[in-house]
């Protein structure tokens, strides 16, 4: 039986024998009996075992090693002991694999740097067992929350030989021999295995558009890369991003989804994740239910980027970057923005020259319809826009930037064929966890990190 | 509103306006009247649109598009005509989006080999709604099933630096300037973007069981890589992969988790993509929905490879490759065994010579503790083992097979810190696509294939 599965039917459980498998996560012994804390990972919640000197192996029992793999075999009974509502009584265990005094994992408290670089071992520590809950959760909220609104999954692909988006940032991916190239000095892409070069993608949106062409609502959520040389606490190479794509959908709409998608995921995560939040919310960030709470009560407000200079210009502070019309926000911008509209804020209608290319143009000719939500607590946490359905406003817009058409002639066929309205955001997941957990630094919300100069496990 | 809202509420919408945005496609106009075959990609279904001359502009309506995006209004009625319940009668469109005759895309027969070449727009075609619906509900399926069950979804990493599985078969990630490799006529790892030789992984297996280890049931379901040179219609350098890992699992209950899931799967599917099942069985297999309904009643054979050879060998077949113990089975092998058993069957005790280093070893010191499902019409579908929890025996087995050990102390390590009984298994998602579509090739059920010399879109 799962540890889960027994707090669920406790009831029907009391004075009768149950077997647990899992892990030893603690042990105090005393002279004449002992406590076991004892962990399955099917849930948050430590099971407590007791047993005394009435036990014939009493003194082998005493010397259960934590960390230790046992099944034991009990009677569940109401805890007397503060802490927990009940305890199994130990009849019988067997050790089904030691854990010598070595393990670098002590149920002590290590710092989260050390704990990276055991990070195969950290997922057995509560911070970590809290963390990687609430990544499967919140997934999982992710996928039903579009299924049941009708959207379809998609996979975008992850090699690609267009590098639109992505240029200077992207990983090359190859299969010549690297040895060669050096011994020989010369680079033949005919003979790479996709008979040119070819990289690792930094966003499925392109593609996702071409299937919400024909199946109107689309998402994909996969891995993403980025080989951005930053060692930041928000920066890693390779992380899971979430993009839908909705066609006969304006920028306007798109908020709404984005307000509505946003709150079902903090609300699905307060409520399946309650004990792991409890957590957090007591040791990780102090406030971070209300934080929650609060988002989930607020009004999302709607300015536009124009009048955001124009409050952050206003205000009486000194910034480190003065914010400037046709430019871009810092981090101490985003702040005072949703301090100043105490909630989560849309900032449209971005100064074209600083955002993408397929973004819609605005009739002013200088801007697009952006948006980035900035969220208390957490900065700027998605980042959507209506998509340029013109074709020749596309076209004009990629010869200034100089992209290659050619390449991209797919993409503009979208606009050629049954074209459409419309819209989608993307959501970086680790970005999420860290604004739902209250854990600091991107490494520690995801199972092996890779950031550069680190690719461990 | 989606079509697929407006087949579930058609009850209460008979005799009123309706709104629908979507694409034509099919059109047959006639002297007096005609009919548009309207789908916005919401469901399988379409809806008819018809329109007669008692509209000013009918001249107009019916020069549309096949392939056009169109917002209409209309009245929704019962229809008289054959193959639809209901119909919409047209009050007004509007063109949203024109699709001239050089669109590639027609509603005529297209071969699926130049539906490739089209990538972009063959999910608008029949047959591609119906495969990448069926793919998206059945990863749906796949995460609601272990949900539910209280598996941990885990992300393995795609970016890795150990080989130990992929020798020869993984492609390599890199940040350096191939051209400058060239130049200098020297490889420098150091300048990497990790610091050292980086690929892509093809297998999240050993990464999952360091998280089996503490959350006891995980699973991936993601992206993996093989960068193998074969043209065949199974074989893909890019597709995504299933693997759960259990903890106090042994090979008999991970064969009784195989079964449960595979069935799971197959009759969510027969259920909730039942127009696209339909379509499957009278166009692409035919026969598909019996052969699904079959499995799904049987119950599945357990057979050693040793027994399996022996019926091999006692059959009255002249096989092009003759069956040997301590060898593995060929397609011919497989067939023959699913018909012989009338079924599925797990095929278990593989020689150890020809599975992975890490399968447990058997006490007769000659087979391994693997399992590979075969499945009849579509060979082998998932292998799994028990995974060897010995550490001796384990470092044995790699220093027979020459494996980098320093590189995999924290993988062996698992077994020296509370270590367990532990299986897990793996499925090729687009393996299990083809058997339940019926569609051959895994070009035609990716959405954008990545296949030697392919890496278009």
């Amino acid at each position: 039986m799962d540890v889960k599965e027994l707090y669920k039917k406790k009831d029907d459980f009391y004075g009768k024998k149950v077997t647990l498998e899992g892990w030893i996560r603690n042990h105090r012994k005393q002279k004449e009996f002992g406590f076991i804390d004892f962990s399955d990972g099917t849930c948050f919640s430590h099971v407590q075992i007791v047993y005394d000197q009435s036990l014939s192996n009493f003194e082998e029992i005493t010397k259960l090693m934590v960390g230790s793999a046992i099944k034991i075999e009990g009677i569940l009974q109401k805890s007397e002991g503060k802490g927990q509502e009940f305890e199994i009584k130990l009849l019988s265990y067997e050790l089904l694999g030691d854990c010598p005094k070595e393990c670098p994992l002590q149920p002590k408290r290590h710092s989260n740097e050390f704990l990276r670089e055991i990070a195969y071992l950290r997922p057995r520590a509560n911070l970590f067992q809290a963390v990687f809950r609430v990544r499967s959760v919140a997934a999982y909220a992710i996928h039903k929350y579009f299924h049941k609104r009708g959207y379809l999954y998609f996979h975008a692909p992850l090699i690609t030989a267009s590098d639109c988006e992505g240029a200077g940032e992207m990983f090359q991916v190859t299969t010549l021999d690297l040895n060669q190239v050096a011994k020989t000095g010369k680079v033949d892409y005919a003979k790479d295995f996709y008979g040119k070069k070819a990289g690792l993608t930094v966003s499925g949106q392109l593609e996702a558009e071409t299937f919400a062409m024909a199946f109107k609502k689309v998402y994909t959520f996969g891995p993403t890369f980025r080989a951005e040389n930053s060692n930041t606490k928000t920066h890693a190479s390779e992380f899971w991003m979430i993009e839908p794509e909705i066609a006969f959908c304006d920028l306007e709409q798109l908020m709404d989804i984005m307000e509505d998608f946003l709150k079902y995921i903090v609300s699905y995560v307060l409520k399946h994740a309650k004990e792991e939040m409890d957590f957090f919310d007591r040791y990780v960030e102090k406030g971070l239910k209300d934080k929650l709470n609060k988002l989930l009560e607020s009004k999302f407000t709607k300015v536009t980027h124009e009048e955001v200079i124009t409050i952050l210009k206003n205000a009486n502070v000194s910034w480190e970057f003065p914010p400037e019309y046709g430019e871009d926000i810092a981090k101490e911008h985003e702040k005072y923005i949703t301090d100043y509209f105490q909630g989560p804020v849309f900032i449209t209608n971005w100064p074209k020259d600083i955002k993408a290319f397929y973004m819609k143009q605005n009739s002013d000719q200088k801007t697009v319809a952006a948006v980035d939500l900035e969220v208390p607590g957490a900065g700027e946490l998605m980042g959507g826009s209506q998509r340029e359905e013109n074709y020749e406003k596309l076209i004009k817009r990629m010869e200034e930037l100089h992209l290659n058409k050619e390449e991209m002639q797919w993409y503009l066929d979208l606009r050629r064929f049954g074209g459409c309205t419309h819209s989608g955001f993307g959501m970086g997941f680790e970005r999420l966890l860290i604004y739902l957990t209250g854990v600091e630094n991107i490494r520690d919300v995801i199972p092996y990190p890779r950031t550069p100069g680190n690719c461990e496990f």
